[in-house]
């Protein structure tokens, strides 16, 4: 079974179960065991760190076939806490993996530069920026980095993880005082959007060179002229799947890549 | 000096001061005295109940002319609670009166009829509606509520305010599962928009006929049937004021309103 998920990342230790930590996996996992007694072993489409949100999550299940589907986001809203909803769910074929069959992940980092800072009703998921921000540097810079790279330098390393990426989508919009980045690749490796926006807010205040975020790219290692911007500011808004019957051959393919970085 | 505030109501029981709780007034002109080591007494436009946010929020204060107007918001951001917020301050001429001088009050209020309840990052500001709501149908309820009438049935009385107001707009627009009602007045008794969107929501689920609202018009006293909806998802949005040379005559109007209704 496919859930679409939503959830506000603040009070989270991030989607991954850690010990005597609140984590969205855990959660998820523990209220829909109890919900639908049986044993749940959920698998993401992306791990979200400490803080981070989303808005469209995906996550896998196996469950047996006498489960009602179509209720079952209505029945877990009463069970789960209000910071984490299941808003949809449906029968997937076999071959379905969140995690490997994704075509491409979709994520926003939202950052506000107004004097005052964000707007209070969106502070949980609003970067407050202390000084103005250029929306054209901003997207100057953010363009050199498009295309397939070894994003290392923006990478926190993860034993067995390629940084090869291919960054399909970076740009920002200001609405008023707040500018979005969307930013889209078929994968990100750990770190990686807060790192590129960390370093493109460098640009944005006029700190650094449009040039500059991509002049990393030929670094064979974690740079540590990159500030990791904070984590709230950044959503998983949404992930693509191919069609049914490129399920599998899809998941083979990442798979692999998977294989032969280790 | 006119400043204009945004605040996410959920910590705060509301913006008049009450000894003991902490409000936005109070909280407002604590901070403000502090900083500015001067009594500061606020003049607000419209005194929101308690978890009521506000985005647009208008409030007027008498300071020396030594105070630096301009960078007021960034050296309030800096000393204010996260949850609200001075976003903007300007001088204006000695007849403006945040309260007596507004011209129309804009509210919106939030509803999610989702099964699964609001998004997790929306859930402070948004009404989760366990049923389907038919918009045609709180149009329809809601149009025939417009115009000059005395709103008593849908007003909690307060002593020596008029009932009589204008409702100047009252409609609804949906935005996948979330509606938005948007309500303007010249200016809404005590509880008024929630008490019409209280018994709309009736209509929008079907337990009530659209012209149901709008009969209870006819009513001199506030009306049992009528049930007020909750705070969450509720926001002042804009306050309007006329030009600066009609201002005082504006004042003057009001004013007089008020003082013939004891």
């Amino acid at each position: 079974m496919r859930l679409d998920l939503a959830y506000d990342g603040t009070d989270f230790s991030g989607w991954a179960r850690q010990p005597g930590r609140r984590t969205v996996c855990g959660v998820l996992e523990d209220t829909m065991s109890t919900v639908l007694r049986e044993d749940v072993t959920l698998t993401v489409a992306g791990r979200t760190d400490a803080g981070v949100h989303a808005a469209g999550q995906v996550a896998h299940v196996d469950l047996p076939s006498s489960v009602d589907v179509e209720g079952l986001p209505k029945r877990l809203a009463r069970a789960l806490p209000p910071d984490v909803r299941v808003f949809a769910a449906r029968v997937v074929p076999a071959a379905f993996d969140a995690r490997f069959s994704a075509l491409r992940r979709h994520y926003e980092y939202r950052v506000s530069d107004a004097p005052h800072g964000a707007h209070p009703l969106r502070r949980l998921d609003t970067l407050s920026w202390p000084r103005p921000l250029d929306l054209t540097a901003l997207n100057e810079a953010s363009a050199l980095l498009l295309g397939e790279h070894d994003f290392c330098a923006f990478c926190r390393r993860r034993e067995g993880a390629t940084t090869i990426r291919e960054l399909q989508r970076l740009e920002w919009a200001r609405d008023g005082d707040v500018l979005t980045a969307f930013v889209s690749a078929d994968a990100f490796c750990h770190s990686m959007v807060r790192s590129l926006v960390g370093a493109l807010l460098a640009v944005g205040e006029g700190r650094k060179q449009p040039s500059w975020p991509a002049s990393l790219l030929s670094l064979t290692a974690r740079s540590s002229q990159v500030t990791v911007a904070p984590p709230h500011g950044l959503s998983l808004v949404r992930v693509d799947y191919p069609a049914d019957d490129e399920l599998a051959a899809r998941a083979e393919v990442t798979r692999n890549v998977r294989v032969k970085t280790i």
